[in-house]
Order: structure tokens, then sequence, then C-alpha cells
């Protein structure tokens, strides 16, 4: 039955309301989410019949180019088929399985032991618990511009101020330090650091984390540092652990299987406390605490993990980066022949930042504006700057088959050479 | 190096104090952990060499009597080996999934569809989303009393004020409506019920269930009900689910895989939204909001549940059931036996409450101390009604196979014998 002011909306039977939704749930906003959905001009059908290439998500699972080692599944099914793994996990994971991750993770400069791990479902479970645990409402975090999105999302959620400091493009995005510290208050209860970067592809050097590390000395703020990217580095680089260039400052390191082993949808990350300050007695509690609301990740691929680290062959590492770095290649010297447009050279990880020279556009608003259009036009989807705090900028995903990637070069050529002054 | 005051506190290298975890973390308490780590006197070596007989956790996997249906496992193993679900599930599940949920649990006088269904990770995910998205910082909700410890933990860690409605154990453990409607106010962001209950084994009847829910019209309060014990219940009892029941108050009704699939740790759970009177779209883009928190649970243990659905057969569910109540009866049956004790007869789920009738002993202080030296002295672990905020009780698991429940109860007499008055 139409309401008296004309549209459809529904009845409400029983005279209910609309219930309103918590104030947690209405602080938890994911731009990435918001910016995708939001409506594109013209508002008719898309302009492309083409196939959508999607270099949006960091995903490295979608085109089948990059698939799991057949010891990562092979570890899953042993599980299943023991059926041991089917009872509740301890929260805070599975004991033997906390004691591989920490031989695996243990350096001589930052020892661990299984009580230093902490299970998480995802490294999304970690950087929550790690946000949760550190800084409480009223707290501020200092978070990386350009940073993954949900860094903002996470602390926003529990209304923590999220303080964005700068990364600088042409620094091979090291942390303006100047910046950095100007932002800490006798509120902030961490800095985060994302290492190597989602989404700049930068690795950093140890003299730089150093400098990170004196800010927190300085401060007396502990560090989080997320290295789910661990490892997957360009030739020349060398991946640092923070925590092995300090024998002070507290650290939380974040990381887990979804990159580097290629099961983002397996849910399982962890949380490795780094303590040699003795100052994480009262966080270590926490998270103990924190662990028991969903009672940790799955167990099945929990148990998974011993025989992943001991049966993995070290090569496999060595091949992805090499095709990781190669799919990167091919997108720089493509993106760097179209005018208006420059990569910023990555190291590492699965993503490349480029920059969009707007001057050089006759019709292109922002970057948002870029994404929209050229997913309208030539169905090619990357995302804008606007989803990491940092617009004048595109990130594209290095994941997909060479093949696809200069087909979206290409698409990507056309509509600029289209809309170019 | 001994500190001045003599103990070996830990030395804080580079002056870094206690650093203070979150209050969300400390308001994060879960008080079995509390209760059954407390001290026990006399703090002396345990006076029982027995085995530990553990029948205090609602896990029914441990002792391998109860064992997952080999279809559960092959269909696991299906989704390892396919490769297709290594990649990011959407944060509110497989849409196919989605789609499996809604199907089974659809109802002609309560329909579903895969939108209504939101993945979640283990039904305690499944709980702390739904507190979460109805209940923001400064609403109370309605908990029973007793009821599931994690409700309260929950509640607390969200800043939520958890209210408890008395259970009338003389009356099968129904809500006192009367009790349940005074607690209710303007800040009431949601009553929560649990059927069939743990720790009280009890099955409500469609008339018990029908005046909660005209408690929830006539307040217009939401409903949250968890049914992860829906159908394991015994012989003469039939379950109904709330949303059968109703075709105005919303409802968010709470399950998984953990209890009748057999597997807790696979940490699968999911709410269903129910929404016939067109009260819950904030709440509905409230989930979605926090699903995108962790991102959903495990994408291969989501893709499994179809073929579980599909093909565990409906016998499998009944033998479960006879098994229980079978254990059940030599429970209560063995403890009746027993001066000072009386069994509340269960009608489901896998937990019985026994009454202490502390007069009839010599030195037991309370429930908790029944359980501390019964453990001290016999090696029985059951736990106390403090748990369930039900003081003078003690719920133990029937899941344990006969010899075990056999064993247990002896032990249980030859201690209540000893310390009879």
């Amino acid at each position: 039955m139409p309401s008296a002011n004309g549209t459809n909306a529904p009845q409400k039977p029983g005279g209910w309301g609309t219930i309103p939704t918590s104030d947690v749930a209405r602080r938890t906003f994911n731009p990435i989410r918001d910016i995708l959905t939001r409506p594109v001009r013209p508002l008719a059908s898309p302009q492309s019949s083409k196939d959508l290439l999607s270099l949006s998500i960091g995903d490295p699972t979608v085109f089948g180019n990059f698939k799991a080692h057949p010891v990562v599944a092979k570890a899953v099914e042993e599980a299943v088929s023991s059926y041991r793994f089917n009872g509740y996990p301890p929260s805070v994971g599975l004991p033997h399985v906390r004691e591989a991750i920490a031989r695996k993770y243990t350096h001589p400069d930052a020892p661990l032991a299984a009580n230093d791990v902490v299970m998480t479902s995802g490294c999304s479970g970690a950087v929550e618990m790690a946000i949760s645990v550190l800084c409480g409402s009223g707290k501020n975090i200092l978070l990386p511009r350009p940073g993954f999105c949900l860094y903002n999302t996470i602390a926003s959620s529990h209304n923590v101020e999220a303080r964005l400091y700068n990364l600088v493009a042409e620094q091979n995005w090291e942390a303006d330090i100047d910046h950095m510290e100007s932002l800490i208050d006798e509120n902030t209860g961490a800095i985060l650091i994302n290492n190597p970067s989602n989404p700049c592809g930068s690795n950093y050097t140890k003299a730089h984390l150093k400098a990170i590390l004196a800010v927190c000395e300085r401060n007396k703020v502990p560090l989080i540092s997320d290295e789910i990217y661990a490892d997957m580095v360009f030739s020349g680089q060398t991946f640092t652990s923070t925590a092995w260039l300090t024998s002070t400052v507290p650290i939380l390191t974040l990381s887990g299987l979804a990159k580097q082993w290629l099961v983002p949808g397996w849910r399982i990350g962890w949380i490795l406390i780094h303590d040699r300050a003795n100052a994480l007695e009262s966080v270590r509690q926490g998270l103990i605490a924190l662990s028991t609301l969903i009672n940790g990740p799955c167990a099945l691929v929990q148990a998974a993990i011993p025989k992943i680290f001991a049966e993995v062959p070290s090569s496999y590492l060595g091949d992805l980066n090499c095709q990781l770095e190669s799919n990167a290649r091919i997108l720089e010297t493509e993106i760097n022949k179209i005018p208006g447009l420059s990569v910023i050279t990555p190291q590492g990880a699965m993503y490349i930042m480029v920059k969009i020279d707007l001057d050089s556009f006759a019709d292109i608003e922002n970057d948002a504006d870029f994404c929209h259009k050229l997913k309208w036009e030539e169905s090619v989807e990357i995302l804008p700057g606007e989803c990491f705090s940092y617009p004048g900028t595109v990130r594209l995903v290095i994941t997909p088959p060479p093949n696809i990637l200069c087909a979206a070069t290409a698409r990507i050529a056309s509509f600029c050479q289209r809309h170019s002054k």
C-alpha cells in the first residue's frame, strides 16, 4: 500500500518504528564500500560492454595465477581427517600452533615464546584486537596517510581518534618523522606502521624503522607493526621486522597466512607480543580477555600452520616475489607511457600507486571521478587514493596475470587519451 | 636483579612503565576464568591422584564419543581441494552459503532469504554482533539469570548494562515475565533469550515463547534469540524457533555449526534477520558494517555448509539426541541418590543443573567452594552456578560417555558423604 507521501515506503506492522542501530555500528564506516557504490554520472547503462578487469581488491587468488602451494591444502586436509581439531581451541590459539609461530618468527634480537603469540580471525582481527587493547575510548592512534582504510574504520568503530601522519611519496613513502611526532599527546595509545605497505608498495630501510622506533622511545608510545606483507619484497630489497631493531620499544607485530600463503579467505592471523621492556603485562592480559569474545579463529586452519611452515619450500616465496615483481614492472612500464600518469616505483607487497596529473585531463575532477569514469567506460576497476586518505592518486593491484595487466593498461591508455586536454 | 622490595619484579629497561590496557579490554571479563583459577584452600598439592574427569566445558568433542558425521569432514575436504574458497569471502558470507542457510531455516510463518543471513565467527561472534548492533554505549540489555556468562562478558565489554531477568527453576526455567518487563526502560536495546538453554537444559513451550514475544511487542523492544541448541531436545519435546510465533516482533536468531554438528572449533555461526515489521533496516546496515571489521569467518568451512545440510542424514540428529537424553538420565538418576543434591530435569541441550542444599553439608560454604573442593579431592571438574549468576547450583555437561558419567557421580557421592553434616 503506498504511503501518504506517495512513495512505496513499507508498512510498519504493529506500530514498530525503525529501530536505530547502535553508535558503534554507525561509527563502523568502510570508505571503500562508500566510494565504490557512489552513483556515477551519467546514470545510464554502462558504456562499455567489455569484461570487467578488476585491479581493485588485494586478493591474489582471484585470477588463478597465484595459487596456494599444495602443502597448504594438504595440511588442512590432514587436520580435518584427524578429527583432532573439531573441539574448541583455547581462545588465544592452539598451544602447538603458537609454539610453531613463535619458532618461525623468533630472532636473536627479538626472541619469542609460544605465550607471545595470540591467534586472531585474520590479520583484520589482529588489527582490531591491537587497536582495541591499546586504545580505548577517548584515546588517539597515529595512522599512516596513505594507509589501509580498515585502520580508520576500526579506530572509528572503537571511538578512537585517528591522527594521520604523512608518508612522503618522493622519499620512498617514508614517514615524515617530525609530522608523526607532532601528533603525539598524552592520549596517544599507539603508533601504527605498515611495512611493506598497502597501498604504497614500499619497504622501509633499517635506518627509517629506527627513526620511527626513536619516536616511540622518546614519547613512550608502543608500536603496532602490521607486517602482513613480511618478506614480500623485490630484488635488491631486504625485509626487516621492526622488532629486530629495538631492545626496549613494546611492539605488537601483526601478520597472518593471507598474503604470503595465498589464502586470505581462511581468516587466520596473529599478534606477536614483543615486550622486552616488560611494559605489556596489562596489555597481554587484555589481549587474552579480548580473545574470549569470539574464541579465536578456525581450529582446522590453525592446526595446518606447523606443517605449512615446515614443508612449503623456501623457493616458493622466491618464485612468488619474482612473479609479483615482474607484474609490477609491466604495470610500471606501461603506465609510465601514458601522459598524465606516473608510477611511484614499488619495492614489495602487491600494489602500485599512480599519481594523476589532473591538469593533463579535460574533464576529470579528482581521483574518485577518474576511477568511476574508467570503470564506466572501460570496465577497469581500480581504487582512488581517496580510499587511502590520499587523493590525487590511484592504487592498482599487481596480482592479475600479465595478459590482464596489459589489457587493463591498454584500456587505461585509451581512456586517458580520450579525456586528455 | 631483585628490586628494592625484595621481590623479583622485572626490570623496566629504558624507563618504560607498565602500559595500561584499554577500558574495553578491562571491561572484558570472563567469570568462568576468574572462578576456576581462584586459589583453593588448603594451598597444598591436590589430595587426589585420580585422573581428571571434566564435566565443565560445553564441548561435546572432548571424549571422542560424540563425533561429527563423516559428511561434515568430507564437505570441508572438498572445499579445500577445489581451491575455490581460498580468496576473501564477502564480509557477510558467501552468497550460496547464505542462500543454503536461508533455505534450511525458512518457515511458512517466518520466511527467510539469503540477504537475511549474516555469517559470523562462531555463535560467539553472532552474540557479539547482535549485542553490538542493537545496544550501544549507555544502553541496557535484558539477559537470563541463570544464563551463559559470555552474554555478560560481551555486554560489559561494549559498555552495555546487563539487566538480569529471573528464570524460575520450579517452572521449567521459564522467565519471570513480570520481572522481565519491570526491567525495561527507554534505554533497553534488546531482550535476549537462550532456548534450549545453557545452563538450564530447558526447552520452552510455544505459550511461554509467546508470552516473551508479548513483552517485546508491548514495549517495542527487539528480541535476540540464541538458538545454538535448536532441535537438540529430548523425547516428548518439540523445539520451536521463536520467530515462527510472531508476525511483528523483530528478531535476530543466532545459531551455528558448533553443537548440533559437533564442530565447535570450526568457529562458524550466523545471524538470521527476522524483520517482518520492516523495523530493522538500520540494524541490517549496521550488521553489514560490523561484519567488515574482521571480514567474516573461514571461507572453507562456510563452503562446507550446503553439503552438510543436504547430506547429513536426519537420523543423525535423532541418534545424537537419544544419546544425550540417555546420558542426562544416567546423571539425573545417580545424582538424585546423593543426599543434599537434586537435579532439575533437563529437556534438551547438553547440560543439567543441580541444586545444592548447603544445610546438608558440614563445611561447604557455597557452590564455588563445592566445585573447588570437589576438584581438589576427587579430580572432578564441574562449574558453579556463580558462573551463570545463579549461586546455590552447579552445572554438569552431559556429553561425556556413560562410564565417565558413572565414575564422576560415584566420586561426587563419596565427596558429598565425606562433607555431610
